[in-house]
């Protein structure tokens, strides 16, 4: 056995990547030769089939959350985001909290699961004005966004603008889609009442759908069902039709139709992880290809699973749908076997034929297919509910939303529409005299506008001598060059006083310099004037000012 | 008797304005001669005692709050921020979720009840690195900023870097310091076992006070009781000193110390509200001068209570003191006194000596001076968690905190850092051919920047015809003559195209503007261009091209 302990680093915090490690963190925690790593972009493990009930307000977010630190024991966890992933070398580069930094950690053996992305690039104005709900944050925002079109509307004096505040449109006719467009018609039922002036008007809800029914995984006869139900309800399906254009008022459908609304929901839009495309591993429309036991193909040290994978499904044929049942279950299976790997041990296949599928259509109604049988309305509603109350990770949590749904029947619905981020787009910071706003070397996020004070630019050189390049005042800026020329910092910025200075983030600004004439001829002339600079420097080997 | 209904308009939604609307409410449900109208800018009210335990993670942010429509019944409630008052015409003027738009409510009895705001602007660097914990959303982003602080100790190789995110400072030694600081060090050290690399720096904790002692409300002995058990839970206290200067990095004291921490508390910094001052009414220090009946100084349509309000204490003498005990027996007081108004009864003047109060040192010690009593430690938290369980309103809420409290004692600490902001600074919007991005007449709230396709700019007449004054395609920009000049838009831009533009919110378009040389100067160059072509429209009665 080696001296140095052999390194098992699993990327992605979803299903599939929490269930790996808390596997491989049980069965490693007495195994000094294995050192496990977790790394994930946020520090929580979201339960995301209830985020449609997040949305409606039936739960709270923070209860369908687990702390990773607290459901992954034994694993390294390192909250930190995926700056590059080098097979050659084996290593990982994350980038934590201090976007300035990068750290690298090695591997032996790689678990890629960073599930998908959303891209909400392909219908005009889709991603400025359409609301997903792929995360947590998503869930929390729509769900104020809602309450805040309500408290408007009872304040709005025009009809015409009240109704189209009252409008919620959802696009696509999956589960989350029609999960979200039923809780939430639900929901602006049950609390319309508190809103007297918009109660009057009255409230509408559409389904926009481009196949020929809704919920295309489920069998026919349960979908139809779901869709007279949703139907009766009162929300509008608008079936075999697309989108082709959202703004601020509405949406156009390629039927020509506008129906303006307030609110449009999106939960279609799903596409590959853009780190997949840049990594030389087989793989079919930015999915990895997976082996029966769910290592990347032709590879002993990489393995795959998840939404991000191409598993070969060997008990139904064709392949593992992305869903969390499969995921969890692929999470363990892989453990199981990266262990059986390291440990000389023989490797078995995954197989798994799914449980079923349930979906809820609004406040005690719902539909089901579980093994084999059709169930629908108030008992396939109640399955979900005990199905998803037990595979909720964590006691607390069960507490918690158990809770909810208790209150939820003796109380009112809590329609609070939490203020709780920071309007402030600029940021503003302040140094002392003689401290470094930006250092050599390290990676450039931001751009900085003197407000009051004075800086200087200086080049340090390797035998640690400082050379001034420039000074700069209040109304200059500096720090443009490592974001145009997307570089590290080429020289150290100290303040001459105390300085006050407002801060553009890397793709705030660089988008600005894009689009803003006055900005990029300013940062063009400023760039060229550098880039004479340099040549003339290379002549003379002297350094340039541009921080 | 008259035909029209007497108006009540309450503004402010703290304690005050609460227990005054609830009771005006419950007061006048059956009266259809009296409408009550309730203004807030948050459609819930929040139970700020127990803002320290949301720090901590004790508590769920979203289990102290209530919606206030559902707390106060039978009033027209209205979210909206308040933008003036015009006492000559008994009116005000708000604005809802839309910036562009006013609305007036007119009133026959105003009840000012707005708080005091909080002013960071006194100590340099203060406003951008030091946390304040006035608001939910000041609690719910110091949470988050702790535990993030912790994560990103827990993968920084540096030591000394690791100690700077390890350290927290909180400024101010009054109620809400105190219970910060003390919450957020039991925090750290239960959670801190999660962290296993930062664990084995350790943490610091520090709270710098102005005085001699902390906890100035208390008498001498229990204040020192205090300060003993918070040092002998490791919390350093610095007394007699203050704040000279905060960083990124660190604050700077009044004695020339400087403490290296990536966390500043502010509990400090409390300022009267702006729109005290703009009003021609009896005050003191941006306070409102009340009666013994509440009602303004000389006034007997405007009443004041509250953080606002200079309330003469007729059982004790001086003033009352800016508690929420005080503030809702003034809530209830004041609207009785009103009704008594409108109703011809007689008024009663505000008598109350206050109950005793309260404070938690951490967990599970507590102060308290209660009917001439002194309770220290245990018993005097216990009495603290009573006391406020029971006057935390609404039963959802109790039921909630309740089984946060019982939860703590099963579970370890919810470390979960909620990320729910959109990190978005710039914000984008999509158009459609034919749409308006502004109309003439709206409040301008935000700047333009053209990413692609073409507007036109049009003056509408008063007869109803247009007259294109300009177009404006990609790279070009709109909209910032109303925000420069601070008037309503003076023109319509319509889309010939489809449209994508970039916007800058007012305030941060107006820093910038004032503080980065390129934008000033070509925003100078066009409000020249603009002032001289009104000169020359002037002569020849023709508008001009703006936005």
């Amino acid at each position: 056995m080696n001296s140095r302990p052999t390194k098992i680093v699993i990327i992605g915090g979803g299903f599939a990547g929490v269930s790996a490690a808390s596997e491989l963190g049980r069965r490693t925690r007495r195994d000094p030769a294995i050192d496990v790593h977790f790394v994930s972009d946020e520090n929580y493990f979201v339960f995301q089939p209830m985020l449609p009930e997040v949305v409606s307000c039936g739960i709270e977010p923070s209860h369908i959350l687990n702390p990773i630190r607290q459901l992954c024991r034994h694993v390294n966890f390192h909250c930190a985001q995926i700056k590059s992933i080098d097979l050659a070398n084996e290593s990982v580069a994350l980038v934590g909290a201090d976007a300035r930094k990068t750290s690298t950690l090695q591997y032996d053996h790689l678990i890629v699961c960073l599930g998908l992305t959303i891209d909400l690039g392909r219908i005009p104005g889709m991603a400025e004005h359409s609301l997903p709900i792929k995360t947590l944050g998503d869930a929390f925002h729509l769900r104020n966004h809602v309450i805040s079109r309500l408290e408007q509307a009872d304040i709005e004096p025009d009809e015409q603008i009240r109704r189209k505040l009252l409008t919620f449109v959802c696009v696509g006719g999956g589960f989350s889609g029609v999960e979200t467009i039923a809780e939430l018609h639900d929901m602006v039922r049950a609390v319309l009442a508190f809103y007297p002036r918009a109660q009057a008007t009255g409230h509408r809800t559409v389904l926009v759908h481009s196949r020929e029914r809704i919920l295309g995984e489920l069998d026919e006869p349960l979908a139809i069902f779901a869709q007279k139900k949703l139907r009766q309800k009162g929300i509008e399906i608008i079936l075999n039709t697309r989108l082709s254009e959202v703004t601020a008022d509405g949406v156009v459908l390629s039927n020509d139709t506008e129906i303006d609304a307030a609110t449009v929901v999106s939960s279609v839009g799903n596409a590959p992880h853009p780190m997949i495309a840049q990594l030389d591993l087989p793989q079919e429309r930015g999915r990895l290809l997976a082996d029966q036991f769910l290592r990347v193909k032709d590879h002993t040290d990489i393995w795959t699973l998840g939404d991000c994978a191409h598993v070969p499904d060997l008990q139904r044929g064709g392949l593992c749908p992305p869903t969390a049942q499969y995921a969890m279950r692929e999470g363990t299976r892989c453990a199981k076997n990266v262990l059986a790997t390291i440990r000389n041990q023989r490797l078995r296949p995954f197989k798994f034929g799914g449980l079923g599928q349930l979906a809820v259509i609004g406040h005690h109604s719902g539909v089901a297919q579980v093994m084999g049988l059709r169930i629908a309305g108030m008992p396939a509603w109640f399955l979900w509910r005990s199905v998803y109350l037990m595979k909720l990770p964590g006691l607390r949590a069960k507490i918690r939303v158990g809770l909810d749904w208790a209150l939820d029947v003796f109380f009112p619905r809590d329609i609070t529409k939490l203020a709780l981020h920071r309007t402030e787009a600029l940021r503003r910071a302040h140094y002392r005299q003689g401290e470094c706003i930006i250092k050599q070397g390290e990676i450039g996020d931001k751009f900085y506008i003197i407000e009051s004070g004075e800086v200087e630019i200086i080049r340090e050189s390797e035998d640690g001598t400082e050379k001034r390049l420039a000074t700069r005042a209040a109304g200059d800026s500096f720090g443009e060059v490592a974001l145009l020329r997307d570089t590290t910092r080429t020289a150290t910025v100290r303040c001459l006083t105390s300085v006050d200075v407002l801060t553009f983030g890397r793709s705030d600004f660089t988008t600005l310099v894009q689009s803003y004439d006055t900005l990029r001829i300013d940062m063009e002339t400023r760039m060229q004037a550098i880039a004479d600079q340099d040549r003339q420097n290379a002549s003379q080997e002297s350094p340039r000012a541009d921080g």
